[in-house]
């Protein structure tokens, strides 16, 4: 698909730009770690949003923003499902009883497949063009990539580990996903799964590999200032894994920078398991990421080899931010406060 | 709570009308069979309500009939959570599938517990006033007035059978409800609730029991109206248990007839496991509920005594429906290609 407005691919560990026609994936150079970074034709973009155009469009889903997706913006068919938009909630009881001043909570569990992963996957499934798509996962991004496949008919292959939990693959093999459970790690399987993706022509749907994908998550940036009537918040705090998250939230707020919507970008602060540290541990260091064994009950968060933590240290530095690391007892502790005092239950996944 | 528009409450066995200073819950005569129905002064709503209104309002949750419910118009709080406003899919595939011209999904999954069953409880939330509220059941009613009493920090009694699933009063538990397991049927944990509530002075969040409830309710089908452009379906096919839900849908659809924003009202079906049929029997029958043991895989609708059995017959006559059965093999096949052909994962619910 071509993406009107984008600019250049940029290599986020070497820094050199390649033109979007010419790379699919990571940097020639660098490898997977190389992740590149997208970069738009602002001056093309702020023709087609502003607060005002924004103000009166009802569309209240991720399509508001697709100026500033990599997707084609006369792209005609509106997504089969509807993704973002989700609500900020002011958590009154919960602000009073941290004793903050101002304090917003995202649900982003208001998608499709109930997680953030599918505005990733639907710049995933619009891309693919038609083709089979494909990631390895054992948890969200499966579950939004089998849903979304399924929505529009899409061939799905899933890459699993061969102990990946039952019940998760039974949703996928329900919504039509053809799941190959590998004998080995999950990094194993991510590793099949590129193999199988540049072997058999799919299109690969794994968000530290994939350049675009970061861009889907930009989308709940972009929601965060628009919600908050663009009064930018000093801080955003996300829990971090891969880095992939916390990186398209910064994406949001720095497109909007750039386009002049927002007069600043605020902090982003990487919330890490104790036992799953390795962003942190960068920030804290020489900010270079290494591989620590993970071990946390914090499924989603449980990762040892962050796929995009260079990405993340570096727009982490940019907002002035930095990480902290929690223990899996604060973790529980956490889940229930949330529920008790906001409404919003959001159990930790669990393998 | 005084709600601005409401003209009389009337019972659905005897017709008797009722000032709504006069009842709170069930008509006096009759007794708990003999809920109430809720009747407006449309011609004050029309000042607030229009197609011209809604088309302004950027506000897409229910809070936008909010003219339309049980509640204070002038009430200025908004709900803590975001409640309604969920996604009328045109499921082209399922559609071709099923060869059919014409066919949308109705996706309330996407409410803040995964249920319909939200936009009752925000009314007894609402009308509660600060008391603490309390319902009977095991499933997602419990679950929704677990949420939304957290969010706003009301005290929360659930009855439930001694026997009911430990996975679902975890989730009432991390809520900050206080569960009341009771040796008995679901039937005496109904009762017991309405016993306690009557006693304390608790606020009592039974849909087939309240009269307000089902006003909630209503808001989906005030959604399926605007979402389909004011185009009104031949027919609105509901998986229907007590009978709540397929009153609420109608309601949606004659308030907006009542005030001359669509020109009829379509055909409702209620849809039935053969293991649970007290209201398709009634229908092909003489009209008056029975109770009839209930048995099917699908928990949700699972109801031998149906508590809005002849609100759902009444309603269900006058628009000119009917009802049918399915087997459990037919719903769990159909769980499949629900998922398969529309990427909406509705897993049946199961003890």
């Amino acid at each position: 698909m071509s993406a009107d407005y984008i600019h250049h691919l940029q290599c986020v560990l070497c820094d050199a730009r390649y033109n979007p026609a010419e790379v699919t994936y990571t940097c020639p150079t660098c490898g997977p770690s190389g992740v590149l970074e997208v970069h738009y034709n602002y001056e093309q973009i702020s023709q087609h949003i502003s607060r005002a155009t924004l103000a009166e469009d009802h569309d209240l889903t991720f399509w508001r923003y697709r100026a500033l997706l990599p997707i084609s913006y006369s792209h005609g068919d509106r997504p089969a499902l509807s993704i973002g938009g989700t609500p900020l909630y002011s958590v009154n009881r919960l602000r009073t009883y941290l004793g903050l001043r101002d304090l917003w909570l995202k649900d982003d569990s208001r998608n499709p497949s109930a997680s953030l992963k599918d505005r990733a996957s639907i710049i995933a499934v619009m891309r693919a063009e038609g083709k089979t798509v494909a990631c390895a996962s054992t948890g969200n991004a499966a579950s939004s990539l089998a849903v979304q496949a399924a929505a529009v008919g899409l061939p799905c292959y899933i890459f699993v580990p061969h102990n990946a939990p039952r019940a998760k693959i039974v949703q996928l093999l329900m919504c039509g996903a053809i799941v190959f459970a590998v004998k080995g790690s999950y990094d194993d399987a991510f590793d099949l799964c590129i193999e199988a993706c540049n072997t058999f022509g799919w299109y690969n749907r794994n968000t530290g590999y994939n350049p675009y994908l970061v861009e889907g998550k930009k989308t709940v940036g972009l929601e965060i200032a628009e919600q908050l009537d663009w009064q930018i918040p000093d801080s955003v705090l996300v829990p971090t894994g891969d880095g992939c998250i916390i990186s398209g939230v910064y994406r949001g707020f720095e497109d909007l920078y750039r386009l002049g919507m927002i007069e600043r970008i605020p902090r982003m602060i990487a919330v890490q398991a104790e036992g799953s540290p390795a962003i942190v541990r960068a920030l804290e260091g020489d900010g270079i990421v290494r591989p620590f064994p993970a071990q946390t009950v914090a499924d989603g968060i449980s990762v040892g080899l962050p796929r995009n933590g260079a990405m993340a240290v570096k727009v982490i530095r940019e907002s002035g931010g930095f990480g902290i690391t929690i223990s899996d007892e604060e973790i529980l502790a956490a889940e229930k406060e949330l529920a008790r005092l906001t409404g919003v239950f959001s159990p930790v996944e669990r393998r």
